[in-house]
């Protein structure tokens, strides 16, 4: 059943500004030949993670930029369909890292094994994936909410904002979401439990917003910078912590000049008159020592009902760069996946 | 030998851009009179900090702000010249928060006394005080220097970043100060023994910097925000730490816009990318549980000759508001003190 070409889908320009289409390019190449010790692995569901858009950007942070012409990154789960490792058998369901293509060769030790019995195999990039634990680990080590503060997060209906507020409101907290559009300001209230919801398009934000945090703001799990950072700065409570996770709004900006008054030296005021923590991180620093209390807890709130998510599932390797747009621009709903192959 | 009338400073003008004598009054008052269980102290030495001038911008913080005709604040080393408290008896140095003015009642509840014998007694207003516990819980509680570490300050022949660097040093860290001029330069470097020095005023200052700090920098500390921010943030390391204490070179800007590019966006993609911690703080929400450890801690490294000050003190209390402007325009040299009575 195997193709005999592979298919995967390459950086093709670096985009100064919106995402398009044409900064991808779908590739058909030689299919990969496991080795000794190694496995072939096709992938069933890709994730699409707004982290994408910031390793195309080409600035050099925690990560090697994607050069142009580099398979676009991406964790996958997979499927080991031939073996030449004893310790991953065929059919063997695993957590890989292989990118946006159909097939790819491992030697196991960057595979993490998953059982499709306790939860379906797609949760392993999402609620109970590096989604769940980026607001899991952000809220654990920054944000500490204490029962009775008030946390923020924008993106309330998306794959980590939704778990930041149910695993605040677990820990007791005050959760309100941020996100637009009836039909998502409705699914965070109604049927995530956030305590609150405010509409980050609405003329009558900020007064939202207000109404929705009546004592301040303690923590505010940032993952999407530009204009709600503007209206939920103000607001932050005398030492409130901001696990800095992501910047979503601004990954598709121009960079250099940007315009527009400098709003820095605002923000470092607040932060030393108020106390703030700010705190920029990656849920990878923390997986090593925290990732099995993760699945514990995880797996105990899902099966408690405490922790709902939802997937947005589109279909084929090549719906992948749109379903990345798509995801920049809000469009999406819950955690965003390509579904790849069949299991 | 008390005159009949006291004299205080209140602020007479709230400045929107640089601070000018004008802003200040010097006002003739009756003498306060100590009520029983109260003590009546003269101020011998006036602190002049850099938060006087944050305080007189207007804006709520952690502080109330200062209003126009209420009299300067300030922490003063004071003595007790009548008494109606048995246990401060007239003669005791104390260390008050009596302001801008030659007498002042309280009734003891915020005096903390002073052992002359120890150190001199203006020191419980700088190294041994407010500013020496700025610079020591700023790096116990969030700069966290480890050895081999790379600490930078800026303002480093001043008050709180001399302490800064010397106990980086002390904590087995490279400590590179930021000031300008040949004298100030050569005493961070030769005097206080920091590993490298940078002049912020110089064309070249980013590569000084640079080669300054060979391995890049973990933890910066930040009292002045402005240019050496902009110049510093690129060089942070992974996971480095940024104490932010001050802001002197945004306490005299106007409020408002502010001009030039947004350089906001910049800072948060740094802060997300580089997983960089920021963290205001003020000293008082250390000093109950560590102040005791940073008296014997400094004062230990003060006999050892690990831990050098130096003192900028005028003469007069009408001296006091020159000596702040020159505080924030940088002419100062050494902890800025007023000594307004003879001990």
């Amino acid at each position: 059943m195997n193709p005999i070409q592979n298919q995967q889908i390459v950086l093709a320009a670096r985009p100064d500004a919106d995402l398009q289409l044409t900064d991808f390019r779908l590739e058909e190449v030689d299919m990969p030949v496991p080795g000794a010790g190694e496995v072939l692995l096709e992938t069933i569901y890709l994730s699409i993670d707004p982290y994408m858009r910031w390793w195309i950007r080409g600035e050099k942070s925690y990560n090697d930029p994607i050069e142009i012409g580099q398979v676009m990154v991406g964790g996958t789960v997979s499927r080991v369909r031939q073996s030449r490792h004893p310790e991953w058998p065929v059919g063997t369901w695993v957590l890989a890292f292989s990118g946006w293509r159909r097939f790819a060769v491992s030697d196991g030790s960057d595979l993490r094994r998953i059982d499709p019995d306790i939860a379906p195999p797609s949760t392993a990039l999402g609620v109970l994936g590096m989604t769940g634990f980026t607001a899991y680990s952000g809220l654990r080590n920054i944000g500490r909410p204490k029962a009775g503060e008030t946390v923020v997060v924008a993106g309330a209906s998306g794959a980590v904002g939704s778990a930041v507020g149910q695993i605040a409101r677990i820990h007791g907290a005050r959760a309100v979401g941020i996100t637009t559009g009836a039909e998502k300001l409705a699914y965070v209230r109604d049927e995530l439990g956030f305590d609150a919801v405010a509409d980050y398009k609405a003329p009558d934000f900020a007064a939202q917003l207000a109404k929705a945090s009546p004592n301040g703001i303690d923590v505010y799990f940032e993952n999407v910078g530009g204009k709600v950072w503007d209206t939920v700065l103000p607001r932050l409570n005398m030492f409130a912590r901001v696990p800095v996770c992501g910047l979503i709004s601004q990954y598709n900006a121009r960079t250099g000049g940007t315009g527009g008054d400098d709003r820095l030296p605002n923000a470092m005021a607040l932060i030393m008159g108020k106390s703030l923590t700010l705190r920029g991180f990656i849920q990878t620093e923390f997986a090593a020592t925290q990732m099995d209390d993760f699945l514990r807890d995880a797996g105990q709130w899902i099966a408690d009902g405490k922790l709902r998510y939802r997937e947005h599932v589109v279909h084929g390797l090549d719906a992948a760069p749109q379903a990345l747009i798509g995801l920049l621009k809000g469009q999406n709903f819950g955690k965003t996946l390509v579904q790849v192959g069949e299991p």
